[in-house]
């Protein structure tokens, strides 16, 4: 028997999440039972998905759905050792009992910081590879467009098809990531979308015009994205960011998509779980050689979770946001 | 040696094409030279797609280019007998020599009306037949959604959707063609996009949504068919008519795409020659069967072709428009 901390949603956000709409809640916690195990959170993943969960899914006086590393501190379920590193979707809770449902063992590289597990080795980066490669059917040497390209998912895309010998355009928001996606990713070109004219930014930079979009944003971005594509061009489509808040851009071009041949598709990460073993085996050897590179913001803390979200949805991050726990 | 009459176009149309605009040209034609084919046209074809080419490609003071259907008179090409039935491109010409380039050589069935090779059984049928199951990929009992599904190529797609056993909804503009595509096309569920409520009768016409949607409208349509769409839905791109006057209307849930990992694709008749085959040998007996059922205007005399081409925008052809010389 010991005590272990949750962060419990107390109140739906009215707008803005503010640290009063959360609580840090102490309670006893029994040893594992006959099949649980008892896992102790070394690593919290901070997503944007979690905001409109705050005003939806999410119950209140329960720890907040998300996903995290924890090593397996009590064992009595056969399929997992004391010791043992586990990927788990738990959420905020600092240590906790399971029946193991949905707890999966890692074998984490030694010479990569755990923390890759959460992005580039997880959910992150088998969207971006799959949703690229396979949905994308991307081929070696072709011309690529990743908006939002300095973010989780597409910075991952932009790199992979930077190994695979393409020409890569990446779009985002601001001048410091733009530099990140020129000098630390090695994209061939770059676009600070708020303060150039995307349309005309992206025709100069696509000069043999776009085979594979990665697409994130919708809108005006995959207006100006169909604009350049080329015959047989491919639109994987991971999402559409310009679109939740209710500000719906409308999309004029797409009668391009006749004459172009072209497929606009949908995908999700669970997609591609054939891709899994092919997908960890690359990853792991791209983030050992330096050839992926990425962001973290790491908050030092378990008690720092509620910060870690609301500097999230303000922006505050470079890169992937994760508490330790 | 004899005279012939081409239909020329002297005058680009302001607006609405005028018969002032054409005229009826009479010359000598020499025999078929050394290579040579002489062609007596027997049908000529009018078809939407000569209207941006009236301000556009289509030359002054020569025939309107166009397909149409004839009956070779003199050979001096060894790849073509006299007698032949052929299919080509030389447009409102009432006879007229090649060198064989561009004329295909038919082998019409003998109980079916020869107008049939200009659409069921021509370039309409087949944008039918590859965009609904190649593009489309269609597996027989699904629920189909065709746009203009009275027009030349909407039908034929609504009439093969049904032949492969799925549940089909029909948009057109009038009650006349609602009733013809509920009762001579045998669609399951019509809709007057004029006079009903694209959305809401769709939503109502679909109680199992749509695998896949043939598109031709664009627009209102496509947001309202998007709402619509099951998982792993296709959309069919054949045309986006509302696209096509520069009125372009936004398309906003296209997000859908994603959870909904949803393919768009676009298409044109020349890319399914590897399913000419089957194509000739499935349409030719749907048709004989009575299987496929379709609408022809036909003008009798030659002189009328610019008539026909005028009452073709006019919108005072059922089906389609066709001119036998």
């Amino acid at each position: 028997m010991t005590t272990a901390r949750q962060v419990h949603l107390v109140r739906r956000p009215g707008g803005m999440p503010v640290p009063e709409d959360f609580a840090i809640v102490e309670a006893p916690l029994a040893d594992a039972g006959e099949g649980e195990i008892q896992v102790q959170g070394l690593i919290l993943s901070v997503d944007p998905y979690m905001r409109p969960r705050l005003n939806a899914d999410q119950k209140l006086g329960e720890a907040m759905a998300g996903g995290g590393i924890g090593r397996v501190v009590q064992s009595r379920n056969p399929k997992f050792r004391e010791g043992e590193i586990v990927r788990h979707g738990q959420g905020f809770s600092e240590r906790f009992n399971s029946d193991g449902r949905g707890v999966q063992v890692l074998n984490p590289d030694p010479d990569l910081p755990l923390s890759v597990y959460m992005h580039a080795l997880g959910g992150t980066g088998i969207t971006a590879y799959g949703g690229l490669l396979e949905t994308g059917a991307l081929k070696d040497g072709e011309q690529v467009f990743v908006s939002t390209a300095a973010g989780a998912v597409g910075s991952v895309a932009a790199q992979i098809a930077k190994i695979k010998g393409c020409y890569v355009i990446g779009s985002t928001g601001s001048d410091d990531k733009k530099r990140w996606l020129l000098e630390e990713a090695g994209l061939d070109a770059a676009i600070n979308y708020r303060s150039e004219n995307l349309r005309s930014a992206l025709k100069a930079a696509a000069p043999r015009g776009i085979d594979v979009y990665f697409e994130n944003v919708g809108g005006a971005h995959l207006d100006a994205a169909l604009a350049c594509m080329n015959l047989r061009g491919r639109i994987a489509v991971c999402g559409m960011i310009s679109t939740y808040n209710g500000e719906r851009e409308g999309v004029r071009n797409l009668s391009v998509l006749i004459y172009g041949r072209m497929r606009m598709e949908g995908f999700v990460a669970s997609d591609f779980p054939h891709l899994q073993e092919q997908f960890q085996a690359d990853m792991t050897g791209w983030l050992k050689s330096g050839r992926i590179r990425y962001q973290e913001t790491v908050l030092e803390g378990f008690e720092r979770a509620p910060e870690a979200l609301i500097g999230l949805f303000e922006g505050r991050n470079a890169g992937k946001m994760l508490v330790r726990v």
